[in-house]
């Protein structure tokens, strides 16, 4: 009776929230649009990874694994649809990969019946998470993640201190995965790693994130990169610095790349995270640039400040402030899907073009770094647009 | 027509916005009234001022240079005008000032068409922030702020301490300021200082609020107090301290003094924050005190408690769980107006009058420092209160 009544309850509430329509928010800023629903929430797990459906063992229907997120996923189009490999995690606190898909891209996510097994290396994963999916020339398709370990020479009594380092596998269609060596580098540890999707000179290149301790960054300075000559036993003897965390910006205490960048006639359009530090915790921002086609690590542009932010809901979840982006889709026609996730806790889409985002990283001024400056910049703009008023150009 | 049409839509927003009418939140506790809705926030800042509007270079009418917050104003009253000097923070994160007025003070907020351009000093600042105004008796309108530069001493891969000062600068209209050089103390850091309206024994007197590092409040500890012969090149060789921090307070782990104090019959009403720790991050709130007419670094008295708390939206935001009033006007009929802005994100005013004041900090008991001592004091209370109900003198 109870196990029925709740069933039913749960069906329903499942179904309307897997065929629910999404919908785009009001009053954009014109870069891109956000939706009013998340696009994947834990409640989009089935319920036959929660409960026991067995009503001998389960009269109550309880929940007997719970799912606590599902967030930061990597994004891949293929044949048509989008496959998002979410990070999900158990109410352990352990997170793993499960792959949704959806047609639209936007809503109506479905997980496949099991989550990933990702196999472990010879020193197991404690922890596996953000998870940076790459079409790349030679044919494979690679995920590369975080994966962290209990640091072993953490002090007695110190149950928190890990080293996390780049995993690397690779499927042909994302249910095989074949796991391959954790990345080589000369950093204590890594965060943030992604693979480019094109050869460059005969190798593969990496963006990395080196940096000293497991949340401090230390004299790690922000998004590095560099090459290996095999996925199969990947090794960067070096790095060099790209992308540089720096003072009072957006990623003034640190910074990462984000999904592999996308290749556009103008560069390489690249997401990022930056990380600034408040009164309340770390803040977490994403941002763009662009890059130079012939050498990705050359940046060409860099608009200043955030491109998303979070907002309303975005704002709390388990770790409240966050908005954060492992996985992009550029599709065909030019559109592309953003997806992010905030505060730790559940997916979102923003949707754009090519054409809009390389209008946003050409077009939108350089952070000048200081009060004085950014206010002539503004002036320069409100100038410009108070003779357009005065003249009726347009009217406000 | 994506222009126009974003266009039309974002005017009507904003015209909305500004005309709307604000009302008193029903349930207040007596001493204040807070408002439905907040006073400026990002939205209120003109069109112009983010959008390039010319359909020839912005044909998506995509944001060019955002706005991501308005928050901590300081406040003044000039020819029964209400003026809120604003903190401005770009999506660069860079503060400014802007000023933005209203007849009623608790509506139609309306932003100049620029910003103000505050003169750098020979070492530029990098941020400015939190101004407080003040109409000095010398003749001057003073704005004190605090001015944010890189610390030289940085070690290598630190890219985010800084040290903080208190800048200076005067006007006559809020338009036209001229920068005077930064106040000079013992003190490693200096936030939160405030010009006295009135001379003292032929002295300008400042209250300031020294500490040790950038955040931390270290040796520093309260609200200080000294003099200077000039504001043009201010020099406090002395500072006591006249409110101090407390175990176990609102202000455990530091406080400062808000806007300039009100002087009143019975004392200088002061607003000041006061800051202690949790597990999510620092919690501010605004709290009150008294201090006596001829000598304002005394303290006379000290009603326990916060006087305003963040509360339902308030709590969240880019820095949440703060409060914060750097700005205060007091009308000639003897109404208050309160500016405070929630979470480091929007601006609010909380209503009241000389009198309400005057009778919170004069009769609300000083905190007594422990828990059993709060309970007798509680006790007091209800057992005055029981044998006014039993003698049916009030009914509950």
């Amino acid at each position: 009776m109870v196990f029925d009544e709740r069933l039913n309850y749960f069906i329903q509430k499942y179904n309307g929230l897997i065929k629910r329509k999404n919908s785009v928010q009001e009053g954009g800023n014109g870069i891109y649009d956000k939706y009013i629903y998340p696009v994947i929430t834990k409640d989009h797990t089935p319920l036959f990874w929660r409960y026991d459906l067995d009503r001998n063992t389960n009269p109550y229907l309880m929940e007997r694994l719970g799912v606590n997120c599902a967030f930061n996923p990597g994004a891949i189009e293929l044949n048509g649809k989008i496959y998002l490999v979410v990070r999900i995690e158990g109410n352990d606190r352990k997170s793993f990969f499960a792959v949704a898909e959806s047609e639209s891209g936007i809503d109506n996510f479905t997980f496949w019946d099991y989550p990933v097994v990702m196999p472990e290396t010879k020193n197991p994963d404690i922890n596996i998470y953000d998870m940076r999916l790459v079409k790349h020339e030679d044919g494979w398709i690679y995920g590369l993640f975080c994966t962290e370990r209990k640091d072993p020479e953490a002090a007695c009594g110190d149950t928190f201190s890990a080293v996390a380092a780049c995993g690397i596998a690779r499927t042909k269609d994302l249910k095989l995965w074949e796991r391959l060596p954790d990345l080589k580098t000369a950093s204590p540890q890594q965060r943030n790693v992604v693979l480019h999707p094109e050869f460059i000179k005969g190798k593969y290149a990496l963006y990395t994130r080196p940096q000293d301790g497991f949340i401090e960054i230390g004299k790690g300075g922000g998004i590095g990169f560099g090459y290996t000559d095999s996925m199969e036993n990947a090794v960067i003897y070096e790095e060099i610095l790209m992308e540089c965390k720096e003072y009072h910006t957006i990623k003034e205490v640190k910074n990462g790349q984000g999904p592999t960048p996308l290749k556009t006639e103008k560069g390489w359009l690249h997401i990022a995270h930056g990380v600034r530090n408040t009164a309340a915790g770390l803040r977490y921002v994403v941002y763009a640039f662009l890059s130079d086609l012939e050498h990705p690590e050359i940046v060409t542009h860099r608009p200043g400040g955030f491109l998303i932010a979070p907002e309303g809901e975005e704002r709390i979840g388990d770790v409240s402030n966050v908005v954060f982006c492992n996985g992009v889709v550029a599709r065909q026609n030019g559109d592309v899907l953003i997806y992010y996730a905030s505060s730790d806790t559940r997916c979102h889409v923003a949707s754009t073009t090519i054409d809009k985002l390389l209008d946003y990283v050409i077009n939108t001024p350089e952070d000048p770094l200081r009060s004085y400056a950014c206010v002539q910049q503004r002036i320069d703009l409100i100038s410009r647009n108070l003779r357009l008023i005065k003249n009726n150009t347009v009217s406000v």
